[in-house]
């Protein structure tokens, strides 16, 4: 834990000031005036966030590092899942070396915050978790990331997954994954039933994947409300994507959104162009939580990202046709404050007793940072710099 | 009109060439052994592909060079015109800087033919018309600018400004341009009438901007289809946006899209990720000429952009979902081979006898290049250097 001073910088885009850090925590905003002994960097006037989070990403899956991979693969969702087992053993792809990889380029852009789903599978067992989970012990404090552990394969359909699950848990996996109760495992009320009773038994929260559409959808969605109040698990269940509550019927998904409020369900959205989405105003009213992430990136899935936070609010602005600036505003906020809360990060902000993570960005205003979402001259974590002019000085395997 | 070896490089991602240009065009490509005297540069193994055409873009707009614009404009299409006339006068906006701004930094990505509306309207009168033309006859041969005449502020709606879109087009104005006749000028009658009578006055195509969503839009667009029929303009009309090929319902979409390949109407897209829009697939099997542009970008409309075609392209693919290699090869494609068919471009692309514009990429294989939009190495014109590392040799007032 390292004190800094970041001189000349524009907290959130007001006024230019110091950030004095102390013991990796935030000691002052304002003038300093006088700190014998400690180092400075000095933020030539540009603005400072505090650190990018990213909600939903796979860090076992990027494919950095290794040559292009030419994307040849079928339309459908089961086609893509198949061929990322069978290219992930042909290129022996190291969860671990991914990992440390996609996290440290995650930290050269200044996310600080990484929630992952972890594939768990009865071809690779738990050793993508192993792998993820060296590296977050590694990254600690650096880039703190969680674990989710994810059947991306499937679970009622391919027996011996849901053992797997729970001995990705037992190891200390953070929350229990799950995905398309009807699209993928053909099961929902067994896919469901399992993955809420291995939460139970482990008493750990719970982020699923839905990507079902529509009426499809909204029934999964459901199925997780009733289970939700049933367990008591207010709170403490996210839902990733939800395009349902992006369908037309407006009474219909107002209803879904509502319950989402009463029941504590976060929302994690990449806001994809492609796809019917969660509006975020509509999510704001009505009090919902809202977490942005990366999502896989340059895989097996399809060729494009950055994993930059800040490009990913540009794209939850555009997806939102938000144009403002206070609109853009909340579309970064999404990707800093509202991961946050999500990610139940103690101390978090630019505020006095706070994190001493900083992130200094380009641009004269907020909205200009997340239109250029520019390399980042400087990160700091917990008053140490990290990286600079897009470089970790930590370098990835 | 010179002559230049590129040494080394990648033709549209195949196998490794040098690229000779004699007199501005391609000579050959393959191997180059002698050419004494000539000029040679090295791609260094890189992609090479055409010059990228943005043909929908608005080069008296974007704010270049002013200090950022805090962008808190009301909801509605009227608010964002209404105000970015006032923003102009306040900030003494000069198209012509504004156009040469532009131009030079598309040309920077690699952008070597445009397309750009121009407002013509009544505080303005013809004077963007005049600035861009001039930045036009500038840069002729480096950017080459086709110039639509623009109804901005509407036609009908302001009387004045069809005398003004006449006098635009006796000044040389290239294309007569349009805008929502029902939801800006709600006369469509009288907005069609006028600005096809200017088409055939001037013997000149047209380009009109569609917005009007879903049967509004699909009502302005047979409006469009039957003008085209009875003045024999076939071929020479083009639609940009066409928010309304992307409404849910298929037949009655279907309809219009097969009418837009009998006509042989263009449609321009921009792929934006917060409307409905045409699928590039659709329009493909229809057999209509499609082309992309960036539209206004960093302006009094939206904060978003950087005016690269290449980005564009890989919103073109996130916006359809092309996920796969072939399928991001071809939102690029609209991006070159399908805006050169749109501008007429004559012998355009990387072909012996071919113009002798080449703009080295970085990326291993095309979709990866999208992916990445990085800087561009080296940008050459007619078989001169105008462009390096994404800076234009000739420098924008
Ligand atoms: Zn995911
Ligand atoms: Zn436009």
């Amino acid at each position: 834990m390292s004190d800094l001073i970041i001189r000349n910088c524009r907290p959130n885009g007001g006024d230019t000031a110091d950030i004095l850090i102390r013991n990796g925590r935030i000691a002052h905003i304002g003038t300093v005036t006088d700190a014998p002994g400690v180092a400075e960097e000095d933020a030539g006037g540009r603005i400072a966030i505090p650190g990018l989070v990213d909600t939903h990403t796979h860090l076992d899956k990027a494919l950095l590092g290794h040559p292009w991979y030419r994307n040849d693969v079928g339309p459908n969702l089961l086609d893509k899942i198949d061929n990322e087992r069978a290219v992930k053993k042909a290129l022996k792809l190291d969860p671990y070396t991914q990992a440390m990889r996609q996290s440290l380029l995650s930290l050269s852009w200044g996310t600080t915050h990484i929630r992952s789903h972890v594939d768990v599978d009865t071809d690779g067992g738990v050793s993508a978790v192993e792998g993820v989970m060296r590296a977050k012990a590694e990254l600690a404090g650096t880039v703190d990331i969680e674990i989710v552990a994810f059947p991306q394969s499937g679970l009622m359909r391919r027996p011996g997954t849901l053992e797997l699950m729970d001995q990705a848990m037992a190891m200390g996996a953070d929350m229990v994954g799950g995905l398309d109760p009807c699209g993928i495992d053909r099961d929902p009320k067994g896919h469901l039933d399992a993955i809420f009773a291995l939460a139970e038994k482990h008493g750990k929260p719970m982020d699923i994947h839905l990507h079902e559409p529509a009426e499809l959808g909204a029934f999964s969605m459901e199925m997780i409300f009733e289970r939700i109040e049933a367990l008591g698990m207010e709170g403490r269940v996210a839902i990733s994507h939800a395009f349902c509550l992006g369908a037309n019927d407006w009474n219909r998904t107002q209803g879904l959104i509502d319950r989402c409020a009463e029941l504590g369900v976060a929302i994690l959205t990449t806001a994809p162009a492609s796809r019917d989405v969660p509006a975020i105003k509509r999510l704001d009213a009505a009090g919902v939580k809202v977490g942005a992430g990366n999502d896989g990136f340059r895989d097996t899935w399809g060729p494009y990202g950055s994993g930059d936070m800040l490009e990913r609010a540009m794209f939850v602005g555009m997806r939102n046709n938000f144009r403002r600036d206070v609109e853009v505003e909340r579309a970064l906020a999404i990707c800093t404050t509202g991961g946050a809360e999500v990610m139940a990060i103690e101390d978090y902000g630019l505020t006095e007793g706070g994190l001493g993570d900083v992130v200094v960005v380009e641009g004269a205003a907020l909205a200009d940072a997340v239109s250029r979402h520019a390399v980042r001259p400087l990160v700091v974590r917990g008053g140490k710099v990290v990286a600079r002019d897009g470089e970790t000085l930590r370098k990835a395997p």
